[in-house]
């Protein structure tokens, strides 16, 4: 059975085009059905310039409103109960599609795939899960900005959560989990990291203890768990400095080497490696449904790829899976 | 005059080796006078390898304890009050030394600085100020990790001292302030920065608001003002990412221009403008006298740069500038 995925067709920089042309390549390449959610007119209208598509597994759903990136997400929500991200959530509430999609305003995707789909039983906070390239391959970062002020216990339920999810994503049987700090030993970190710290050692999982955020691109932890405030910072800094690492190193390169189509290509290979705008998307663990967020910038490769990985996800049951992770904390819970 | 600096000799990861030879040519090379503290007949037995040093304007203080990497500071320095770094820290309040240097243990050298030399008016918490290589220049980033629990109006203190700083260290005559958060709009982030935003808006400096970590090397703002929780990941993020993309280009570049000694020398320089532990040390905002907090990873010429920012920063009476930015905030104070 195909998966459908909800796509948010007005989420992203460069909405709607460029979901649009990511919707079909999904549809095409994947094999995904994609229902693209906007203002329909707009929507078609920009269909229309890439040919027929009858044949097509692609629909559209109309939502005429928009939630813009600097509107409040609360209110927005509220005063736009027809706002495209909105609708999309719902097709996945009522059964219509397996998985949303959106690259949009994130706090908005957030609470509107936090208020349409619900939380799983054991869940406080939902948290966005990115994957990063490290040199042995990737890790799985949590919560990487969708909680900006976090109590103990939700750090240990993003370790729960990133652990059941890095079985699925990095394929690892027995995921290990660091906490983000600023020093290994046991005792260092803000109050809330050294609370952290107790319960994720009590957790039930591979918990290895703190790790630095030197550490973060070495693979030395599958899960890295980290409030919203400081996972953002840390990927932030992360996009910021490869950016200025290029510049630096095309102008150290650049008199030796100039104008060289291979060092283009290094280049090029370099950032599709790094650049997470190319890699697709973050799921929202710990809703009870699929819900993948973009990044603001992604391409119509990334907008492919983020509707692969809802599909994939959707297939490999994720839900389910961090159901049952969770379970053994509320032994009563459904 | 000469400045006299107090260096703990037993302070980084290479300790004493790599500070003996960089106090030799912070001595030789710069013309500041430097008192090594640490267990002197290690310090002399280390120092009798460089040859004879009669006519240097180089002493020795004998100080026979430790402080190592694993220890909790507090404890540890009322344990061992004879402490390298400690005695350093006595030197510049006796009086004998104007400013302190060290790169051991980041938390011992902040409350031996602290306790020892004490703060200035309207000072609740020092902060340590980092300088990032930007794309326009350099920026200074504050706090880098001297206090992981902060409330809002320590960030409002860390800007009045960072701008105060940056007039110093970037000859910015009125210097741009930003806040660090995950958004740009005054509503994004934490309930800390959110409180501080409001603070830093009302300090009387050039206070530009928030800016997203993917700016910090931009060089939007002089200066960047952050709890040192997240300044701290913020810094080792970018360290740990300088070296994994290194070497992820050494692999996309490799096969193409292998072995070529133009391209070593290119990342030789890159690195150069980049790596922190380069760049000499980091002065403690807000104490009563100088005090450089350096890089564990310091290499000898880190270490003599790390003097020579002592010295420079001594003649340039950053704690007078210090005290006279403050000064408004608590007009009845000495």
């Amino acid at each position: 059975m195909a998966i459908t995925v909800a796509v948010d067709a007005m989420g992203g920089d460069l909405a709607p085009g460029v979901v649009i042309a990511g919707s079909l390549q999904a549809v095409q390449r994947l094999g995904v059905e994609v229902v693209l959610v906007g203002p329909e007119e707009q929507v078609r209208a920009e269909l229309a310039n890439h040919g027929p598509l009858a044949p097509l597994r692609l629909s559209v759903v109309d939502a005429p409103d928009v939630i813009t990136m600097d509107e409040p997400p609360l209110a927005a929500l509220r005063r736009k109960p027809r706002a495209s991200v909105k609708v999309a959530a719902e097709l996945v509430a009522s059964g219509d599609a397996q998985a949303m999609f959106s690259a949009g305003h994130t706090g908005a995707a957030f609470l509107a795939a936090h208020q349409t789909l619900g939380v799983l039983s054991g869940v406080e906070r939902p948290a966005l899960a990115v994957t990063l390239p490290t040199r042995r391959g990737a890790s799985i970062l949590v919560d990487a900005g969708a909680n900006v002020d976090c109590r103990p216990q939700h750090l240990r339920q993003f370790g729960v959560m990133g652990a059941a999810y890095a079985r699925l994503a990095l394929q690892a049987e027995h995921p290990t989990v660091g906490l983000l700090s600023i020093g290994e030993e046991a005792g260092k970190g803000s109050d809330l990291y050294r609370d952290a710290h107790a319960l994720l050692s009590d957790s039930g999982i591979n918990f290895i203890g703190n790790i630095e955020a030197g550490d973060l691109f070495t693979g030395k932890a599958d899960v890295i768990v980290c409030d919203g405030f400081t996972g953002n910072v840390a990927l932030k800094v992360g996009e910021g400095l490869v950016e200025f690492v290029e510049h630096m190193l095309r102008e150290e390169l650049g008199p030796t080497f100039p104008d060289d189509p291979r060092r283009r290509d290094a280049f090029k290979r370099f950032r599709q490696r790094v650049d997470y705008a190319e890699r697709g998307g973050a799921p929202l663990l710990g809703v009870k449904s699929l819900a993948i967020i973009g990044h603001g910038r992604s391409s119509a490769y990334a907008i492919q790829s983020g509707i692969g990985m809802a599909a994939r996800l959707a297939d490999q049951k994720m839900v389910e899976q961090l159901a049952a992770a969770l379970a053994p904390e509320e032994p009563g819970a459904a």
